[in-house]
């Protein structure tokens, strides 16, 4: 039995969806329990509102509250100052449950760069690892699923933090990915393995003498969409860039589309018949709440960070991954992983 | 009467859309003397074939031929090699009479990393700079143009660096873009002063201080098309994964919007009726060729990178600019702008 926390405050919808994408995710699988970090009063009237028939009665008895009037808002700056004025906010208490082993991991919508911080002072990490990366999967119009990391944890990293991610990366791209032998490629300015700051330069390096990861070059950022790399790496300063980027490249394109073909009573009434699911499918192909959340990697729990925005759908889907991970045991495979790599040929960067 | 020198073989589709772009320059403009650096038959050939008619033929009258066998292949990798072996190819030639004084400025459409390594060996620099900045202009949907620069001609700067190249484009956007007061900020993670790597954090501060420069604080990457900005700044490394993405992001979506508008019989004529039109439309919008070439901003001479995979069109665009820059007289402005301000809020930050 998979025991999850989940953080029920967290999130621009939340509680609402969060608690709709839990009772989802107890439904669509098994062997699974959810403890629900929140105020218990208005968790309970909305688990009522929506389990209101016989068959998601079942789905009560997996599901318990931990009841704490404190959350983080979305928009929270000073995360010291909140630990001392809201110690136990539902995101801490979660945490901290995960890292005493009261639960195997952590799902949240709440804000990521406090749930970043948080996991670094309430969570373990593998001896090996000197950073913990965020990393979002991201899915394309070529249907391939992809990691990326470290997509905003550390602005200034070095080579071995690099490498430590490129393994914890490799494990999670075997087990959630289902890919035998993820490839890695390092984000650059260019192919070439003269391209690049002095990270990159001794990146490249670093990564291609050790053996265990599958490492394949450098990745020009025009083919985050296109590239054969399952797993994208970078500091989380250029991978912030690079993401904030395609995302206002896309919806500003997205927009100039959309005017085109609503623009004018016929022109709509064409686009609804002919275009309307084509357009509905290929959103969908890259849209964010279709592959789950963001994990945050190198801790010795599970902790996924579903979307601010998260639909309940999306949450649900962020939960599954959880699941997934845990049953799959990668906590364990990345510890054997660096402990049969004592001597990863990690080279003095210094 | 201004002089431009003109390299005839650099750009993918040299120099036949070199030498068309050229003579539509010539026709278009009085007061502009051009002078071709190239392979005198191929062009002669070329002149002739474009120049059929009595209109045309005055053109004749504006153009010299500067001969030389050798040029830089748009693939060419080690620039040093290619001084020693070619270095009378037509790029640097032209730099070399330009920085003589025997011409007001250049226009290549050659590689560009070749190009800001010619001008940074071949043509002086204020004294103020010590690095010089690769400025594309771009447009978008809401038909503004901007400058961005560092665009890759430094991977690694210094605030100060960042505070010279805001001067330089300073003048360059009033004086191109027709601006009274260019807004400029800092390409960076997040809004707030306080985010960014050290980089950023001083350039901010160095930035505020400078009392002659319009600062307006930091820019998020996903604002690239839409922001109040003229002029964005950054360093080359970062600029140049933020263009990449963009281009990534632009080719996939409009790829998958092409599928949808195509597939099939009905649907190819349906859109060919209602929407052809206002595609291209949208296209020019952002299409880099109707803007003009990137700057290379620092020296003491207009040198124009035109598009690598320029067309007649987007050549001619290279060339009214850099005629618009040198009859604006923007070296001498941007000079005395760095004189009167010789005692620039320039911090040491070492």
């Amino acid at each position: 039995m998979t025991r999850l926390a989940i953080d029920a405050m967290g999130g621009d919808f939340a509680p609402n969806e969060i608690i709709k994408g839990t009772i989802m995710a107890l439904s669509k699988t098994s062997n699974l329990e959810v403890i629900l970090y929140g105020n218990r009063n208005i968790i309970d009237v909305l688990l009522k509102e929506n389990i209101n028939n016989n068959f998601f009665k079942n789905i009560t008895k997996k599901i318990k509250i931990i009841h704490t009037d404190n959350f983080l808002s979305m928009d929270v700056q000073n995360l010291r100052e909140q630990l001392r004025i809201k110690s136990d906010a539902s995101m801490f208490l979660a945490l901290k449950d995960a890292n005493d082993n009261k639960v195997d991991g952590v799902i949240s919508a709440g804000p990521s760069q406090a749930l970043v911080l948080a996991c670094h002072l309430f969570i373990k990490k593998f001896d090996f690892m000197k950073r913990i990366a965020f990393s979002p999967i991201y899915n394309s119009f070529d249907n391939k699923t992809r990691i990326l990391l470290d997509a905003g944890a550390n602005i200034d990293l070095k080579p071995e933090n690099l490498l430590s991610f490129a393994i914890c990366a490799t494990v999670i791209a075997k087990e959630l990915l289902d890919i035998k032998n993820p490839e890695i490629k390092l984000l650059n300015i260019g192919s070439e393995s003269s391209k690049g700051r002095s990270l990159e330069l001794e990146t490249y390096k670093l990564l291609s003498q050790e053996k265990k990861i599958n490492f394949c070059g450098n990745e020009e950022p025009q083919n985050l969409l296109t590239t054969t790399a399952d797993i994208l790496l970078s500091d989380g300063f250029t991978a912030n860039i690079a993401l904030k980027t395609y995302k206002g490249a896309i919806n500003n394109l997205s927009k100039a589309f959309k005017k085109i073909l609503t623009d004018g009573f016929w022109v709509k009434i064409i686009s609804k018949l002919f275009f309307h699911k084509r357009i509905q499918n290929m959103k969908k192909k890259i849209d964010p709440n279709e592959v789950g959340g963001a994990m945050i990697l190198g801790l010795k729990k599970i902790v996924i960070k579903a979307h601010g925005s998260s639909s309940a759908y999306a949450f649900c889907k962020a939960i599954l991954q959880g699941k997934k991970l845990i049953e799959a045991d990668v906590i364990y495979k990345t510890s054997k992983y660096f402990n049969d790599n004592n001597k990863l040929n990690v080279i003095d960067t210094n």
